[in-house]
């Protein structure tokens, strides 16, 4: 059965970026620090070795990616191909760049979320759909459509800057922990499925 | 060595209490919730069993508390004794209340957090100090003489409530991970240490 999974370096004081993101400063300032493990330790090919490149590689195994506008524009798209020429299904609210799906054939604009998320795992032929973007994600956690979360939780306090998780209603969504894995540098891998 | 150590439950996004915390609604609306893996599974001694119990045993083994006056007093002094007889330093930033102490010759009250914890880790006789109170291990955070963090990991997204770290400074404090254990119910332990 497909899952839609998030993958998300998050300090443990809950930030995952840095403060004064902009478009010139990405992760916000000293954010870099969150994503240090994944940078570190690339072997010959560029491959991250150890537990941490093992944990890794399952984000690129995904078969589809489901994103927001925002965070596939800030990202130029990637070129029309995110990973491995897996389709890349695109979330806007308002009317959708055929542009950009004319251009790029694995692109496909969605206005729906639910809908999204339900070509996104048809697509994905089985395997996984990556959850990609922060907004993205609190969408799908929102709409009942986001079944898996992997945190690569750092051994750090950043004290400010953006959540994962900022305020929003009251109501409990609780969870089924399925995996927990020490990486190297520090980094604890924590795997969960959200309870429908 | 003795160290200071902060044992705290707290959800994936970070809470530690519910919302709309008060006098007669301690750990806030459905704050029980990231208790209740502390409070099931007793034996016939009313101890807690399993991985749990001998991971939330750790705390009642430390040889000192070190608390804020607040927590101090909502908790009604705890009778004067908040384990095994062990020494209770209360930090307070006014007058200190020499009653309380005749009354109780385990309690000191002391004025600066340094002062405090020193004194609390040479009465807790080559045991660790727990630290009481999270507006008390954030002083002692910011004062640079917490040594270590117990989080007890709750496998809920609570939405609202009081924040085990609101936003502070943008200085980073690096932790060292030296443990991480799965307990019963979805609870994650995970023990850092502080680097100074």
């Amino acid at each position: 059965m497909s899952a839609t999974v998030l993958y998300m370096s998050m300090s443990l004081d809950g930030y995952v970026a840095g403060p004064n993101e902009r478009l010139d400063n990405g992760l916000g300032d000293n954010g870099m620090r969150l994503h240090d493990w994944f940078f570190a330790d690339k072997d010959e090919f560029g491959k991250l070795s150890g537990v941490n490149g093992t944990v890794a590689a399952e984000a690129m195994a995904t078969g589809a990616v489901f994103t927001g506008r925002r965070t596939f524009e800030l990202g130029g798209g990637w070129g029309g191909d995110h990973h491995d020429g897996v389709p890349i299904y695109v979330f806007t609210r308002s009317e959708p760049d055929r542009t950009a799906e004319k251009k790029w054939p694995l692109v496909t604009y969605v206005t729906d979320v639910a809908t999204a998320v339900a070509e996104a795992k048809r697509a994905a032929g089985g395997k996984n759909v990556m959850v990609h973007g922060i907004g993205t994600a609190r969408l799908a956690l929102a709409a009942g459509v986001l079944d898996e979360l992997e945190i690569h939780l750092v051994p750090v306090l950043l004290g400010q800057g953006r959540r994962l998780f900022p305020e929003r209603d009251a109501a409990h969504i609780e969870l089924e922990r399925t995996r927990t894995i020490e990486g190297e540098a520090g980094i604890t891998h924590l795997h969960y499925r959200v309870r429908h």
